[in-house]
């Protein structure tokens, strides 16, 4: 793959199998160059400046479909599971501390929202492909390619690939860019690193089995020590973000290749499409191991993170609304000091009588269920006033006089 | 602006500074938080995980205006030189080496497009920061914030910003989600990586001045040496195509910050921030300078020009489909050993005559101009029928024997 | 910063400024440059090319003192937190799964060893640093340079600087080599990524208070939340590896400057010269605000600690010896399925008698303290035959049968 | 390669091909685990996590060290062609601006210079490698393995190798540190983008064969073109940078894989491996397709460029100590306008004798040669005086009254 010439070597070597193929089938023997010759009449009205960077755009484009794909179940397994755990409730962390609560069908429910951001992005920059410069042929001057030729060579095109291939209007301009690339490069590090926070995540919440966060189990997949008898590890996660970093790192050699080109050539083209394709291969099949083998069979720990909340300080948080910030930063301390429940302080305290207290901390009130509605509006509840209506004055934290 | 806290310092920094100016208005003392209260009242229904995020899209999209504006004079300044330089011939080249012959005005003009196209993938990529994810609070499930809110805050940050901004559909993805920084780093990335280029050809192009190319002047900035007298430098390219390694550098730090992100959050969202809006300022200075004090102030040697392309083989391109590949491919050998014109010599080998050669090798069908058209149907030119009705008998070079 | 030329602005501002002061010292007007004059005097024998590569390279090793000392502050604060926590056993992980037990103390010692080994290592790389160019002039020729310069200039830069400098053998090479520059930035990016690893494990083993690992406690700097009462977040790690990916970018900066150098010079060295610079001053701050807002109050959760290592499962790695590797796996399969002890079931089950199973079970056993000395030799322990003696009887492992 | 599980598959596997050898030399049938068990005689004493590094660490430097052989042959053969084009005067150029007169032998001479010192560098890096972690077992404890088995394990391993290995005095560090793996992805960058400036420099110097700088002529390896007839383009310098960019890619997973190792391992190592693997094996076959089919066959084109150097107006240089750096300036502004020699505008405005002119513009004074000279001490030449012995007056530039 890696070749100087931007591509001469592979683009003559197309030309010779095309011309003795075509001599086969014309009944002549092959290698018989003097009825059909690679470079006059195979390669006539082409060059290798604009047939190779052509032929990588179109093979990106049916090479992506397979990664789409898969990227797409994928995140059809995430949205499964999000489903299957829609009713598990669990304290939500940021930064690594726990934060309130949410659902573990949130969690894996974002992580389908967000792959199939992805599919998206992925789209976009497979639309941007489409552009190629047939009919340029040596720098974008149409040199050699007759009349008519650009269009008829991208009707053939479009006809043959069903994709919706276009020439571009600045050929001299197309024959040297490799832009799209770039932008192609970074569609594929993006859905790459996502990915790999993801399988970061899963590793997080699958930590322990006793000394972690515990909270789902991943499928075991081999014995996951040599010398620790029992132990399972999280492998499948570990090389999608070893994908990841690969696809990382090949962006970085598309980004010099494409920063080298010189003039009205990029020489540099194929350790481009290399880097490319490999980056695709990569990921289809992280993507294809990673919902088979990994998140098909994840389980929740529904006790456990259950008990989790019900221990949890993180209610805190509704509470500050109705008794103030600092009143409440200092309550979750004591509760921290103490280890007795928040709802046990706040009713000792008389903050807050037992009734109110239950209201505000129903789960599916603490996790904004259903997810896109926030806090249900209750009658006690004056945030609830549209905002376009909202006066100067703000009811719910009583001032300290 | 390395902060911890994913924005946590600066989101309450802002919060009491409104909160004071607020009490300043209301004629309340600065300071007196028991009548407004930062986190109470001015951070009310808000939390840092989607103010900051939300804040820094805005403040990129505001901030892109500026780079956009000035990508866009570049381009006009490049695409002016075009026009100036349309009727300058030159030798064109691929891999460094003289390939066909062009216009100075085709190159410059291709500078034009490229730089047009990344103004549109900026704009791609500025419309996907228009979701936000306000009314999202601590990690996405809208603790805290009252029915109604999402919906109210979106629709005045709209009318004060003016921006196409949008609530996320699923907040809790949107709160931990930040690859449209990846996006935005990359298109960033794109056109820094393509005006280094562009910086590069300029330098090859103006090299010189005796033992270089000599094809175009920069404008002189300032003494070149302080040891070689009357040396001249290309100041402002050099400086473009070190802004572009910047860009480049803080693209790799935009990925691992992404990367790291971890469950409901990520916390490295400060350096994004700075990495991305150095990129930007950097990129709309190096545009500035790039325009007023380099492109807008070069010259053409138009003579020295013209006179490569006389002594050049380059045209022996325009022959091959004539005379086939190999046949010319030995008299461009022959004339690079004997220093003789290429059309001297097809005379005297009677491969051609005068009028026939004086035809194929006129400027304008060299150089493909009008830059789309390819080369002009002439009665001579077999090739001139459309592809769609091509036989499978190929013409013009005549099969050797 | 950054500006084209490779540096001729700098230097020629430098030139001037001394020559002013020389003018002033000589009780001349300021500017009157017909007695001393910025390029025929004081840059006399000197080019840009070799003074500013040169200044660059004194400049970098003073700044890196700084570093080292904070790099070595930094080790020992984690060193002294080793000792204070040499007893304190807990859980080891391997891929975030319980492994096998440890202290707390060889923990922390790991990262003040690690890290001791970066100071050797910028160490090396400053040594690198002290190859200059002084006397090569504009390319390494010695144009315009008396010989004798390069031998005396030398001698007064040693003299000046107190550093080890030596002159270039091949003046050319070094006048256009930026190797030395690479593997800086390396040495840099090493100790960059290796404190954010560190940073890593302190927010994980910080992370809960509840919901997480909960083994240390970390300072607490700022409220951690606007709308999360009491939460206390990692902000000072974070901003650690917030730094390290930007020194990371900062290396692909260098890099592709590196390799932009042309023939014989690298005009792109005040980029280079920019990005070591900020990333030496950022992790110096990084380092110092680790040790001191950070390191220095890290407590950890004893009793917690001792707790989760009485029921873990990880014991059982150390049974596997004695009783075999297959039947160890499937104990510890049962122990987590029933939550009852390893010891319990092993006892329970015949396996060991009680005597010989809290020799095994001995904390300084299992964690092989001291540190380099392995397993106890036990005359139980056929093991302790030292390797070279061993025949190919394996005897601890009872085959089957 | 890519596995997850730090590499416990591959332990296992070389595990079981260990195991089922042994039982087959013993005469026992290959699978009968009941005489020999991969997991309890095999792995004695063991654990992925110390022989897997371990393993990785001893196959790097052994694959070096035909890296280390092809970079020396490389070095050769720059300074070969080197010595060949000793006599050889050019222009020499910074920021590809004619600069100073110089020798070919200088320019290629360099090449073998800067690359010698990677080699230096590589074997720096290697050395480093030499630090294994045998016996730390799981997590660097120890756990399992007898008292003495760390000791005599780095003795037979020495042995076996001829290495100079040894074992690390932290094994709780040395378990989860990854840090060697940057330095020598690093050592190795260096090099490459070493290579690729170097085979950016030969594309630069062979660029044309008439519109460019035509200094150097490539052996030509294939056709260069499917479309232009005679064209040779420099396959085997594109091919090199490539390479390149691939290991300038790879240190970046590397580096993110080092970051991404948590608490007693790194789980990533699999990808850090591969990486360095193949970028070892890439230069090591670069290297030697650029010896073989660039280097060895590049000649140059003497004659044009000994012209290139009499038309010049870099011999300004030589003349501004004696005449000043304004008015040589000027001077180089006149004769580029005026297209006449230097020498002989000097002569006729009377500011040197031709006696005093052909002795500064001597190609050896002018060069610098012998390479580490400087210029050559001459009773005209006040600057000679030894610098420690120089005064204020600063004879040789006469101050404009």
């Amino acid at each position: 793959m890696i070749q100087g010439g931007a591509g001469t070597s592979t683009n003559m070597n197309a030309n010779e199998v095309i011309t003795n193929r075509a001599l086969e089938i014309g009944g002549h023997a092959k290698g018989d160059y003097s009825f059909i010759n690679p470079n006059d009449h195979t390669n006539h009205s082409q060059s290798t400046n604009d047939t190779y960077p052509t032929a990588i755009k179109i093979a990106l484009a049916f090479s992506l479909q397979n990664l789409l794909g898969e990227l797409t179940l994928l995140a059809d397994a995430f949205a499964a599971k999000g489903r299957e755990f829609s009713h598990v409730i669990k304290v939500g962390r940021t930064q690594l501390q726990d934060a309130v609560p949410m659902t573990l069908g949130q969690e894996f429910n974002a992580f389908a929202t967000t792959l199939r951001e992805d599919v998206q992005r992925l789209e976009d920059a497979v639309a941007l492909l489409g552009e190629v410069n047939m009919g340029a042929t040596a720098i974008g001057t149409a040199i050699n390619a007759p009349v008519g030729y650009k269009e008829a060579v991208i009707k053939h095109l479009r006809t043959i690939t069903g994709l919706e291939l276009v020439t571009a209007g600045d050929l001299v301009e197309s024959t040297s860019d490799t832009g799209v690339f770039i932008t192609f490069s970074g569609a594929l590090k993006r859905s790459a690193l996502k990915m790999s926070k993801i399988a970061n995540d899963l590793r997080l919440l699958s930590s322990g089995p006793q000394a972690g966060f515990g909270e789902i189990n991943l499928p075991a997949r081999q014995a996951g020590s040599s010398i620790m008898p029992g132990k399972v590890n999280p492998v499948i996660p570990e090389a999608v973000s070893q994908v990841a970093y690969s696809v990382a790192g090949a962006d970085v050699t598309v980004s010099m290749a494409v920063e080298g080109g010189q003039l009205q050539l990029n020489a540099f083209e194929p350790i481009i499409a290399h880097s490319l394709f490999q980056s695709i291969t990569w990921l289809e099949r992280a993507c294809q191991t990673f919902r088979v083998n990994c998140v098909n069979g994840i389980t929740a720990n529904e006790a456990a993170l259950e008990d989790t909340v019900a221990r949890s300080v993180t209610v805190i948080t509704a509470l500050a609304p109705v008794i103030g910030y600092a009143p409440a930063a200092q309550l979750a301390k004591q509760a921290l000091a103490t280890n007795e429940p928040i709802a046990d302080l706040v009713v000792a305290q008389g903050l807050l009588d037992p009734v109110q207290l239950e209201e505000i901390l129903k789960p599916e009130r603490l996790t904004g269920l259903p997810a896109d509605h926030g806090v249900e509006n209750t009658a006690d509840n004056a945030e609830a006033v549209p905002r376009d209506e909202m006066t100067s004055e703000i009811p719910v934290v009583p001032s300290p006089e």
